[in-house]
């Protein structure tokens, strides 16, 4: 990976239409819900290279595997429709038709190729979504399609299931000594677990790229951003990321590794942290970011391991969210994770807005003050730092605490 | 394995000092916890060959160490030493040398050889336990071991930790013309997780059976009891399973496989399969024991991973907290197993003393009552059956619902 620090990423204010080129909208379609946005539609007015990685759920909603089709056999993509409320997963036959039907009523109403349509879907897995109401959703959302940022309100909120936030991000960088854009936005919540970026994020650039240098882009990224985040250990049937490059912004295409590439990358990757981070942290139930950084390792694959495993354990997430310094639950996630290491080499410390706490050092427990400790970890964002004392590799992962709600939520989600 | 129906196992009123020779004991030796047995003694009259198993976990804490190397090392063991409260984990030299010394100390109070104490440990990790109070309760104990329900009694609640209810079981066997009899005691509760055993348990058998075949017994049958079940996906540094046989029963000895193997062995698995759903029913904060049973798999293996998927997800085990027929979430947790299967030709059923229903046909929804689904889901025992239609293999996997007390009873583990 290149020095990130030549590379001047400037946040924008913006969402998911702040490339040059994209459209937005979101509407109340009645697919489950009553009374709030449900359907969301992306629009770009020039054709979009596109780059996608799809969960590694056996069981794969019926619009993930149209999409995988879509974006292995389409030259190019123009539109994304989205709905919230039913996954359309485990629906057959009659899942993969509302699919094509989906497809074809935005064709028709945005007057472009059906396979350039992309769909997805979030919500309840097993019911069967009701094709009127995804006919009237597309007709109206097509009628709305702006480039304002209420439009992009609407859209990042038509796609929310229970999430508290909507997610969105948009940056700049000079490529070419042109401004590229990036906007994206997310959904995240529940069902939340590495292997594969996390239900919905939709990106979308005006950078000029090929779609061969984006999908390397998207592969690099995703493996340390959405596939280090985990809200519960359940990886979904429907996640779903997608990155679509118009190459409005003019820019000389980037066809190869290089200068140009690496601005993209840099870029690309704050904004897929940004949205990971921000799912990571609006997990269902969540009062904190749980933040996992281990460092020393011997390799980059076994910090990953160490690191997810702590963050995806129960106890190291009740912990977190009891402001509670159980260092001991830490340790035995590492000892679980399937990585050999040396137990009395580890250290570890946690670190927030409060200050820096150490409290266990080579194997045993450190000298540290418990009120310390219970201030640091009472902050919204809290982070272990592991020292396996074993190398030079480092990872971080992100997840959130284990509350009280996200078992409230969980066992009547869909009443 | 063989034909369980031919063999006779009669489950009698006892608990670990059931089986001829053994004795137990338990008291407040406090160690961390007051007013409360927080040691138990377990002792035989005869030497007694041992099998066991450990965690599998990189983070051994001491006494697991310790006991890996009497079972390896030692021709025989006499008695086991166990506190709860502090798990002696993290805790470097000096938490082997506590080891060392309560060996010592148990050999002089009953009069044994040094090398033929096993101890154990459950609690906090990462702090050290206070051998003077050790050294006190393994006298209290050596003085107080007995033969009686009671004795068992005691034994049973000295190693619980936020178990609520003592686990214990005793059975009667016929091998060889001779009454075997096998006890049993366990905690679990926390940490509890498929890969070895889970936390504690010890199991005394006046069995006369050869160290080999005792071996062999143990290793097949914790592959479909312990290591089935899991409360929270946390593998302990603690878990320890320790079968102790020292022949008192008469019978012939038992030295290769034959009628009196497959007996004793059903008698055995008996006394696992009950201790092992027992600790599952007993979860943290469970309000349910949730079983599942994967039928019709391609293989023994992939059975196995499919059950143990569902029975660990974080939304599976609150759907049935809520009594919810969410039942996409268990298509969900079987496709992010890593088994492959063909999502189309599963089905999925809900059974408990309520009845069965089944909610999910050949991968689709079937057409079932709400009302009846919720009402199966709301007996103490829920069982959810899977079939894949896919081959002949079954397995069966134990855990608990997830409530709002296992976060309530994790958040505020140590206060």
């Amino acid at each position: 990976m290149m020095d990130m620090k030549e590379v001047k990423i400037k946040q924008i204010d913006g969402g998911v239409n702040a490339a040059a080129g994209f459209k937005a909208a979101g509407v109340a379609a009645g697919i489950k819900y009553t009374g709030r946005n449900d359907m969301a539609m992306i629009y770009s007015e020039k054709d979009a290279v596109v780059a996608a990685t799809f969960t590694s759920n056996v069981v794969k909603a019926s619009p993930v595997k149209y999409d995988m089709k879509i974006v292995s056999d389409s030259p190019y993509v123009r539109a994304v429709v989205v709905n919230s409320g039913i996954a359309n997963a485990a629906t057959g036959k009659q899942g993969m038709e509302l699919c094509e039907n989906t497809a074809k009523a935005a064709a028709k109403a945005l007057n472009i190729p059906e396979n350039s349509v992309l769909v997805g879907s979030t919500g309840v897995i097993g019911e069967q979504i009701p094709f009127d109401r995804i006919s009237a959703g597309v007709d109206a959302l097509a009628a709305k399609l702006s480039d304002t940022r209420e439009a992009a309100a609407d859209a990042e909120r038509a796609i929310m299931t229970t999430d508290t936030v909507p997610k969105e991000v948009a940056v700049t960088v000079e490529i070419g000594g042109k401004t590229v854009t990036i906007g994206g936005m997310s959904k995240g919540s529940g069902m939340i677990h590495p292997n594969m970026c996390t239900m919905l994020a939709y990106i979308c650039t005006d950078c000029n790229i090929s779609r061969e240098m984006l999908d390397l882009a998207v592969k690099r990224d995703i493996a340390d951003t959405f596939n280090m985040i985990t809200v519960d250990g359940d990886t979904s049937t429907n996640d779903t990321y997608i990155v679509m490059a118009n190459g409005l912004a003019d820019n000389p295409k980037i066809v190869s590794e290089g200068d140009d590439f690496d601005a993209f990358y840099a870029a690309l990757h704050f904004v897929d942290e940004y949205l990971a981070r921000n799912m990571a942290k609006d997990g269902e139930g969540a009062t904190a970011l749980f933040e996992v950084k281990v460092t020393g390792a011997d390799t980059k694959e076994n910090a990953k391991v160490l690191a997810r495993s702590v963050v995806g354990s129960s106890l190291c997430k009740a912990a977190i969210y009891g402001h509670d310094s159980n260092f001991g639950r830490f340790l035995c996630a590492l000892g679980y994770s399937g990585v050999d290491f040396d137990p009395d080499k580890v250290s570890l410390k946690y670190e927030s807005r409060a200050g820096s706490v150490c409290v266990f050092k080579n194997g045993l427990k450190a000298d540290y003050s418990e009120d310390e400790a219970t201030a640091v970890l009472s902050e919204d964002e809290v982070t272990v730092v592991i020292d396996m004392n074993a190398g030079d590799a480092k990872a971080t992962a992100w997840g959130c605490d284990l509350s009280y709600d996200y078992v409230k939520i969980n066992a009547d989600y869909r009443s």
